[in-house]
């Protein structure tokens, strides 16, 4: 375990678009298809996070009280996997990063933390949001329940009907879990109440709710650029964390996206070294087959939501109503994925690569049984390629220097495994059929 | 958080019979009735256990296998309980040692650990064990993955039934659960198979298939002494932490008490400086008001199982037939307490008190929404003691220092949290009719 000393942490959060070859697009009005402007944004966010969202500059200093909550679990730790090389016979050495210490057990901690502060300097007392998987929800009441701000999480039914331990977790922060669609919303009253529901939904009715009164505010959990910044206080330390592990050169860095803030976080500060030229390392994105927006989805304009209510944003994109197969990855199921990663991507900065759920769960098998850390279904994947990459290194004999970002741990997942260790998990990877119908939907713009 | 430098770390266990003034009473054959030796042990556990059981050396060196596994989670971290300390408006400062990161979510890792390597030097290939709430069945199935060695868990039917996720924990790591009581063993079949067993039957169980097989022993995850001996190692660190955080006398270290190998390994270091004349902590037990052991039990020789099979221990009791109330802390439903905690008790050195659940997850909530730690249903009753003392030193003006042993999360008893956010949670303190009752099954010695 490699951990950093006090004069060693990590005080700014790193803007990528600062050292990016060429400019991100802008996210287009949904209406007037003209750029959005902060204005635009101020119904639903503060000044600092919108000003973050279009910033320019290299490094956004991270204010006092959320350096002092990050104290709490940051940094977090970083391990070499020694007992996991070991039954690979591998000569490659394998760090993880791990974000399941923080309080909500993955890596939005990070930025709910910055998002409730922020809100509390303008007298907001109450902070809407969607949860799919429940990550988000939970991180956003716990950051909540330390500046005094109340949460109000709209669950997706299905979810909430199936994890009542999530929702059980949102409750023992402080915050209210809405079943999606609820009676609470007209974007609710659309759809019957017994509708198992979908993010799309929930985000309207989350959305709708912050609109309507003054001292509430939306946030969201993922793709835009002010989360992805907070996220960077992990490639951060991960880098500090390497130089005391005495690595300076690393290989491979290798992470979940689904929304793509875990990804970036990790990514985007190797991502700056590699464009300085101070190391080399090919950056890997891994998404679900069944989810595949980087490697087979469209870099096109596209909303965000499914009903299409948030402004278009240039990404990759598998149409935004595309309904990916129930996979237990539930973090990593969004048609979209995140600007900034996406022009990463589209101008050959960063790799991605897709795999079947059941390879990912049996590396993460492997994983707890050395390591002693069950992963999130979403991490396993990170897990899964690091594996395919480990086997390569052994059968060549090079000493390669992995990486992997691990954003969670699986505890309130353990039905996943079980149905793995049962047997009864399956792969759906996208059909060419559905791939079609999906990017059919995808507005010209 | 206070972590620890590599030359830092805690090489050697301790023995606190090494500094008691009085020796405790040694345990009795059942058969018998004189003092058992080493070889009556011989067949449930390996020789190094043994001698360990006995030993009077003040140090035990920690084998290196077991060091370079403690590593990859110890040292547990020892935070300031800042934020709380806020919200309870007490000038006391609070610190806890949490055990919730390591593999298993609890402190049982630190004796799976060494219990499952010492096996291995004799070619042991399976381990078997009981478990109730869970926590003893995946710390043992986890350290038996790391040395090859199979693990058979017999776990309390009740529990099986109710908690899927605890035995799909164990699996991940390798473990086999079998529901008890179960149709492999003799002990089992004499009972319906849809009973819901107890932590009796499915002790001996366990015994049963370890003693008919020659590759097979036996683990037990409390209560003896070479148990609490591995479990010091989090005293030991606490100590050397809170040097690093400045604090040389502690008023106050607190932890809950079930078997009593969680609240001696962080009590006993200290008790130790208590009796060198360095420090002069008050050391306090906390257990439920529904099995309070060693404030309302008679300190008397018993057995540890409710069949009657094991050796007769002088300990603090309720009767050897005892069944408490179920409540949430299923750790601390145990009719007995550990021989070497039962006499440092007895002898005045530790006190000891009973608190009700409700306050217990009163705390717990509270402690969550400050500190972001899921405290598990038995360490919260460590919080709510340590709350009532910042209480009192608000009132009264003290800068005491609390140290609360945080034995593990609780985000496998999700359940328990729910039923007490929605009211459904009772306080059921033991009678003095079935306390009267269940002493009257001590056997005279």
């Amino acid at each position: 375990m490699f951990t950093l000393d006090e004069s060693e942490q990590v005080t700014h959060w790193y803007n990528v678009v600062a050292d990016l070859p060429t400019p991100p697009p802008p996210p287009l009005h949904p209406g007037t298809r003209e750029p959005v402007g902060p204005d635009d944004l101020g119904p639903l966010f503060p000044i600092e996070l919108i000003m973050q969202e279009v910033t320019t500059e290299r490094y956004v200093e991270i204010p006092d009280p959320v350096r002092e909550v990050y104290r709490q679990y940051r940094p977090s730790p970083l391990f070499r996997a020694r007992r996991w090389e070991q039954r690979l016979g591998t000569p490659a050495r394998i760090y993880y990063k791990y974000e399941g210490v923080s309080p909500a057990g993955s890596h939005k901690t990070n930025t709910a933390v910055p998002q409730v502060y922020y809100n509390s300097l303008h007298g907001i007392t109450r902070l809407t949001t969607e949860t799919g998987a429940g990550q988000w929800g939970t991180a956003l009441s716990y950051a909540a329940a330390l500046f005094d701000v109340q949460c109000e999480v709209w669950q997706v039914g299905a979810s909430f009907d199936t994890k009542p331990q999530r929702r059980t977790l949102i409750e023992v922060f402080g915050g209210t879990v809405h079943r999606s669609p609820s009676r609470l919303t007209e974007s609710g009253k659309a759809f019957p109440e017994d509708h198992s529901g979908s993010l799309g939904i929930a985000i309207s009715e989350a959305v709708e709710v912050a609109a309507q009164a003054e001292d509430t505010k939306y946030a969201l959990g993922s793709v835009l650029n002010h989360v992805l910044l907070h996220q960077t206080v992990i490639g951060e330390e991960t880098l500090r964390q390497l130089a005391k592990a005495g690595e300076s050169a690393v290989d491979l860095v290798v992470g979940c996206a689904g929304g793509g803030s875990n990804f970036a976080g990790l990514a985007f500060p190797f991502l700056r070294e590699k464009l300085a030229g101070t190391q080399d390392p090919r950056i890997l994105a891994v998404e679900p087959s069944s989810c595949p927006t980087l490697t087979r989805g469209e870099y096109r304009y596209d909303f965000g939501d499914t009903a299409g209510l948030t402004p278009l944003m240039k990404m990759y994109t598998l149409g935004h109503d595309f309904v990916p197969s129930p996979i237990h990855a539930g973090g990593l199921r969004y048609h979209g994925m995140a600007p900034l990663v996406s022009h990463a991507v589209h101008e050959g900065l960063i790799d991605a690569t897709a795999l079947d759920q059941t390879e990912c769960f049996e590396a993460g098998l492997e994983f707890a049984r050395t390591q002693g850390i069950v992963a999130a279904p979403e991490s396993s994947h990170a897990l899964a390629q690091a594996r395919r990459e480990a086997l390569a290194a052994r059968d060549s004999g090079e000493e390669k220097v992995i990486v992997i970002g691990l954003s969670g741990h699986g505890l309130l997942e353990l039905g996943a495994y079980d149905a793995f260790l049962g047997g009864r998990l399956e792969d759906d990877p996208l059909s060419d059929a559905d791939l079609a119908s999906a990017l059919a939907g995808v507005p010209e713009v």
